[in-house]
């Protein structure tokens, strides 16, 4: 079975399979059309400064739900889940390096741990290919580039960094398509951050990502940056808290709202 | 002087007056066109109860920006500015209980304070009288009236309440564009969270709000609820932090943004 078999299966029905330990794989193509997630578990001592950067940088950061301390359901997106056994891979991160990869996280578990779920770029591409606006790197079958920008993001308690954005080469006549159809979805992501010149955000190398994989830019496409929600990880694991876990990349949470449900028109 | 005499001054300059102790009534009317925001000031102890509260209620609680604990500059929304002496009145609470409503605060600021700025209904009226739509208790000259609904809100710690809802008779003719002009703007409680018969929230009376003033309802109108920013206040007071700080009402801090740069489109 591969991830696109599972297109219309019900996202308990997915998440009930990967807690069985049935599905180790990445995520993306599963329960099309429902909103995907970052995840971000700290303890409860480093949670408000996660979530004052969050709040002060909303289009990279948008958080989706957010769990009570040592309570591992997340209520808002998912009643019934279970954040500990649900995604397929996990990091585990000790003061800001990554020591571990598991399939599942109770034995890590503990009372002051906060889950933080966060709206993914899954999402708004759903928006772009239903405005039939073309997603270079789904057509290549690889990862959207990524790059760290000059953008300061605004900090908060012990948390600083740049803001770190995906990039989507698209055709000139369709740029404003594109914007329209991503800014229906402030609560992930939203409209594009930039349109146009890579150097004007500091991004030196558009053939070199920092993250993901690069993707061809046709004659006459115009690369446009989203706001992307490997930012709030970076500036935590840049600020090396004693310990948190996170999605392994590519393996989210799926959670029960339509992608639909968070567009505000 | 009367506040519609500095409609036109600058968020700035209205400020410097109001810490130089020369305004102490209320803002509506001042500064027309820039948002006013509710304020609540919290110890650091509470502070991640009530941002995960507002987190889980965004349209009643619409977060503009919070402070660094113990620093009283809200560098987003107003750079330079002291929320200890840039509002024209205060409450102060003290385990739930209103003890006091000064000018300025400075005598009551603590080390381990933080302020929270949120988005007031004065913004998206604007856009309601820019959009021709009248609202009603504008053209009174009175309050709007508010009512506790018995639509729950999503609780957070020790935070728990119902919305409280603001409303405002639109003519039924009207009523689309209501909802259009005020769905543009999410961050200051965007669209109506309910249309028509009172009942179907949990209001009984709608000739007696539980807040504000009550307004005529004519022939022909239908009772439109917006999310309301006294809700997260309620749910705070119910809730009896032993120290708290507010803006009294009408005696909001007026912004540097205008209501239109949380427009999302």
């Amino acid at each position: 079975m591969k991830a696109a078999d599972f297109a219309s299966a019900s996202p308990s029905a997915i998440r009930a399979m990967i807690g069985r330990g049935e599905w180790t794989g990445p995520t993306p193509g599963m329960a099309k059309g429902h909103v995907q997630a970052n995840l971000v578990i700290l303890p409860r001592d480093w949670a408000y400064d996660f979530l004052v950067f969050a709040q002060r940088n909303p289009k990279p950061c948008p958080i989706l739900d957010i769990t009570e301390p040592g309570d591992s359901e997340p209520s808002i997106v998912a009643p019934g889940a279970d954040l500990r056994i649900d995604l397929p891979r996990y990091r585990i991160w000790r003061d800001g390096e990554l020591v571990e990869e598991p399939t599942e996280i109770t034995s890590h578990w503990r009372d002051d741990l906060v889950g933080f779920l966060l709206g993914c770029s899954f999402s708004f591409e759903g928006a772009l290919l239903e405005a039939s606006v073309p997603v270079r790197h789904i057509e290549c079958g690889c990862n959207v580039p990524m790059y760290r920008t000059d953008i300061a993001c605004r900090p908060a308690g012990r948390l600083s960094g740049p803001m770190v954005v995906s990039m989507r080469p698209i055709p000139a006549s369709l740029v404003t398509r594109a914007v329209l159809a991503t800014g229906r979805f402030p609560a992930v992501h939203g409209a594009p951050v930039h349109i146009g010149d890579p150097a004007l955000i500091g991004i030196e190398d558009i053939a070199r990502p920092d993250f993901g994989d690069a993707v061809p830019i046709n004659e006459g496409d115009v690369p446009v940056f989203w706001a992307c929600g490997v930012t709030p990880q970076a500036a935590l694991m840049a600020s090396r808290p004693p310990f948190a876990i996170t999605h392994a990349p590519g393996h989210m949470f799926i959670c029960d709202p339509k992608d639909s449900d968070y567009a505000v028109f």
